[in-house]
C-alpha cells in the first residue's frame, strides 16, 4: 500500500518514519525542503509538489498547522480534491475548524472521494512512540479502512461521528483540558498560599474528587512531580500557544452554535493574557506561574 | 473509649451509627431532639445539652453546618473549651471556614487541648457505608490518635497538616470539583450542539486528557451513564447549594490570601446563578441544565 | 441624486423613508416584498431584483442581517460588485464581521469601486427619528461624499478610519455597553440584596464613578427610571439576540487579533445564558432578570 | 464646635485641614505622631491616644484602613464606644465591610451614640481640594446634624440609606467602577490590536453608548488624555492594591448576600493578577497594561 503525506513537521515528521517501519511506502511533500531528508534517508520519495505526492498512492495523509492551509490545499491555490483519484482514502490529520473540515469534506464527497479527519493528540512524544490518539470523523466505512494506517501511528483509534466530528471532539477535550489544568494550578496556588504544601495538597486531591488527567499525570507545580514539564522549566511538552489555537477553535465552535461556554471562554483569555507575556512558546502547564505572585 | 458526638443530622447520624457499630459507647446531642431517637435504639446515649456530652468522654466529635454554629458552640454561646478535659481529643468534622478553624484551634491549644480540623468527602452515601475520606488538620500525634475514630467511619485518613489544613484541602479540592464538573457540563453540551453523540463524546474524553472525576464517574449529561444523579432527574448526591457553601468559602480564603481564583470565582457565580434559578436542592451535576438552550 | 436601497427591514425601511422624506430618488429592494409597499406610497420605486436596484444610481445602500448575506449580495450569489458602475458610491450598513468588510471593499476597489463600511447605532427609534449614529470606515474622500446622504438619516457621522474600521469600532463599543450594562445590573442587585433602594443606588453611583450610559439612559432596574424598556416590561429597545449578535462579532474579532477580552467574553457568555433561556425578544436590559434571585 | 480626628495620613491629614480651615477646634490623634505636625501648625491640638481625641469633643471622626482597625478602635482594643459622650456624633469615614459597620454601629445604638458610616470617593485630589464625595449611612438626623461637617470637606453628601448602607454604597459604585475600567482597557485594545487608533475609538465611543466614567474622564490609554494617570506613567491616582481592597469587599459582601457577581468576581481576579505582577502602587487605570501584548 502506497501512502502520500503532506506536512513533515514536528507532528507529521515522526508520524511518516513511523509508517516506513510499519512497511508502507511513502511519498512524501513539505514546503520546506530540509524537513524531508530524514524521510529519505528511511526510504522515503520526496516529491517536488502536492499534486506529485497523490499520484498512484492509496491513501492520501495531511498534517497542516491550521484551516487555511487545509482549505488551500484541498479547495483554493492547490485544488488537489480535483485531482485525487477518488479510489484514494484522504485522512487530514491536521487539528482545524469542524466547519472547515465539513467543506473540505462536503467537496470530496461530491468527487467520490472518501475523506476522515483524524486530529491527533498526544504531542510530539506520542507522535515519535506511534502511541497518539487518534479522533476521527467520517463514514464507518472510512473508519475501518483507516484503521491499518492509524494504527501503524497510534494506539487509540476513536470514532466520534461523521465528517468533523473528529475535530469537535477534540475541541471539546482540549477545552476541558485547558479548564482543568487552570483549575488544578488556581487550587494549588490557594492551597500553597495558605500554607498548604503543594505536594500534600496534590497528593490529597488525586484521592478525591478533585482528580483530574492534569493532577494525576501532568502537575503544573513545579517538583511535586518528576518528569514532567513544570520540573523542568516548561520545557517541551505542548506549549502555550498551541493551546491558545485550539481554545480558538472551541470559542469559534461556540459561536457558530450559539453555545455557552463562559468557563472555555475564560481559559482562553488567561491562556492568550498568558502568553502575550512571553510564555508562548512554554508547556502549557505553565498557567501555574500566570497564578504565582510576583 | 468513649466518645461524645455533637450534630446527628444527615451525615452526623450515619457517622455515629458507625461509632456505634465498632463498639465505642456514645453520648450524642443536637438542637433537634428527634435525630436522637435512632441512635438511642442502637444503644447511645442521649443528652439534653452540649455541656453534659463532654462529660467523661475521652473524645469528643462535632459535625455542624457552618462558621458560626462551630464560633458559638466552643467559643462564644456554649464556650464549650472553657469546660473540656485537657486528656480529651477534639475533632471537628464540619466543613468551615480554615481561619474559623485556625482561631477555634488557637483557643484550644490555649487550654492544653488537642483539636481536629477533619472534614469529610463521600456525602451521605460515604456517611452511611463507612467509606468517607476525612481530610486531617492539627498535630501529627493528633492525628495519630485519631486513626482508630476515624477509620470507623471513613476509608481514607489524609493528614493535610497544621490547624485548617483539612478545611484548606478540602476546599481547594471542591473548588476544583465545581470548575471540573462545570468545565465538563459545558464540554458536553458545545459537543451536543455541534451534533457530537453525548455517550461517544463522554467515552472520548475520558480516555483523552479531558479526563477527570466528574467525567469518569459523574457524567452531569442525563443518560450516559447508569446510576448517577444526571440520570435520575438528578435527585440525591451533593446538592448545588452545599456546592455554593463550598465554594463560597473558597473564595473567602482567596480574598484573605489576596490569592487570584478567576476560574473557581465564576465557578461560584454560575452555580450561584443555577441555584437562583430553583435548583439548590438538585445535585451539583445539574449544573448540565444551566447549560441547555430552552 | 438618485439611491438604491436594498434591505428595508425594521432599521433599513425607516431609513429609506427618512431619505425620501429628503427628497432623494429612491430604488429599493428587498426578498420580502411586502416590506416595499410602505415605500412605494411614499414615491420610492420598487424593483424585483438587485441587479435592478443599482442601475442608474448615484449612490447604493445596504442593511442587511449579517456577514454571510453581505457575501452573498456582493460576491458570490448576486456578485453586484461586477455590475456596479464604479461611479456609484457604495455604502454598507449592515453590522458584520470587519473582516468580512474587508475582503468586500477589497474586493471593490478592484473594480475602482468606493465602498463605505457605515453600521449605525441608535436602534429602531433612531432610525425613525433620523437621529441615528453612523460609525463609518473609508476613504476620507469617500466620508465626505457620504456626509449629505448619511446626514439624512442620522445626527452622528463619525470616521473611524480604514476599510472595516466602521464595524470594528461599532463592535468595541457594543462590547463595552454590554459590559457595563450587565455591570451595572449586577451592582444594582448586589444593592438591592443588601437593602439598598435601588433608585437611590442608582442616583448616588449616577454621581460617582459609576457612571456610565446604561445607568444615566437607560436604568436596567425596573421602576427605577420612566420610559426605558425595564419600566415597560424589557419590551423594545435592543433586543438580547442582537447583542449576542454584537459580541459574537467581538469575540470573533479578538480570536483573529489574539486579543484579550475576559470581560467580554463572559458578558458574551451571560447574554447568551440569558437569551438561552427564553429572552432572546426582551430588551437587552433584561440581564437585570438573570441577576435576580427567583 | 470642637472635633476629634482619629487617623490623619493620606486622606484624613487633607480632610482634617479642610476642617481647621472652615474654623473648626480639632484634636487629633495617628498611630503615627509624624503625621501630626503639620496639622498642629495649623491649630490642631495634638493628643497622645484615642481615648483622649474623643474628650470634649463634638463630633468624632475617624478614617482608619480597613476593617480590623474600626473594630479594634471602637469595640475590641481600645473599646472607645465605652467612653464617648452619648452627645457626640460619630463619623467613621473609613471604606470598611458593611456587616463590620452594622456591628459597631449597633453597639454605638446601645449607648445612645448616633454613629454614621461616611466612606469617600475622590481621592487625595478631592481630599485636598475638599471636593469629595461622602456616601452616608445611617439616620436621617443624623446624616441633618453631619451636614456641616461633611461639607468642609467635601462637595456632595449623599445619604444611601440605614447603617452600612454607605458602604454598600460606595461598594457597588466602585465595583462598577473596576468593571468599566477594565471594560474600557479591553474595548480599546481590541481596537487598537485591529488597527484603530485608540484616540479616534475612544472618541467615537464616548459619543455612544459605550460611554462611561472611565472612557469620559480617566482614560486609560498612555496619551487619549492630557493630566490623566495613563499619561503619566500611571503615577498617582487611585492604586491598583486600594482596588483589589474595594472590590474584595464586594465580594465579601456578594458571598455573605448570596448574590451573583461573575463580572464583578472577575474584575477583582483581573485586578488581583495585575496587582501580583508588580503594579499594586500604579493608578488602577494601569489595568490597560495587563491586557497589552507584551
Amino acid at each position: 500500500m502506497k501512502i502520500g503525506f503532506i506536512g513533515v513537521g514536528l507532528m507529521g515528521g515522526p508520524m511518516a518514519h513511523n509508517l516506513l517501519k510499519a512497511g508502507y511506502e511513502l511519498k512524501v511533500f513539505d514546503l520546506v525542503p530540509a524537513l524531508l531528508k530524514p524521510l529519505i534517508q528511511d526510504g522515503a520519495i520526496a516529491v517536488d509538489n502536492a499534486r506529485l505526492a497523490i499520484e498512484g498512492v492509496d491513501c492520501l495523509i495531511t498534517m497542516l498547522p491550521a484551516s487555511e492551509h487545509v482549505l488551500s490545499l484541498y479547495l483554493d491555490e492547490e485544488a488537489l480534491l480535483e485531482h485525487i483519484d477518488p479510489k484514494t482514502l484522504v485522512i487530514d490529520c491536521s487539528t482545524i475548524a469542524p466547519d472547515v473540515t465539513k467543506i473540505v469534506a462536503g467537496a470530496a464527497a461530491k468527487q467520490g472521494i472518501t475523506m476522515l479527519d483524524a486530529p491527533v493528540s498526544g504531542g510530539t512524544k506520542g507522535a515519535k512512540d506511534g502511541t497518539l490518539t487518534f479522533i476521527v470523523g467520517g463514514s464507518a466505512a472510512g473508519f475501518e479502512a483507516a484503521q491499518p494506517v492509524l494504527s501503524a501511528m497510534g494506539k487509540n483509534i476513536l470514532h466520534a461521528g461523521d465528517h468533523g466530528a473528529g475535530q469537535m471532539a477534540k475541541i471539546c477535550n482540549n477545552m476541558l483540558l485547558a479548564i482543568h489544568m487552570a483549575g488544578t494550578a488556581e487550587a494549588i496556588q490557594l492551597g500553597v498560599n495558605n500554607g498548604l504544601d503543594p505536594k500534600v495538597l496534590s497528593d490529597i486531591m488525586v484521592q478525591s474528587s478533585g482528580r483530574n488527567w492534569s493532577l494525576e499525570l501532568y502537575n503544573p507545580y513545579p517538583g511535586v512531580m518528576e518528569a514532567v514539564p513544570a520540573s523542568k522549566a516548561y520545557q517541551g511538552g505542548f506549549k502555550v500557544n498551541l493551546m491558545v489555537k485550539d481554545l480558538g477553535l472551541s470559542q469559534q465552535a461556540a459561536l457558530l452554535s450559539c453555545s455557552s461556554t463562559p468557563l472555555g471562554a475564560l481559559a482562553r483569555n488567561l491562556f492568550n493574557l498568558h502568553a502575550a507575556q512571553g510564555s508562548e512558546k512554554l508547556d502549557f502547564s505553565s498557567i501555574q506561574q500566570f497564578y504565582k505572585p510576583k
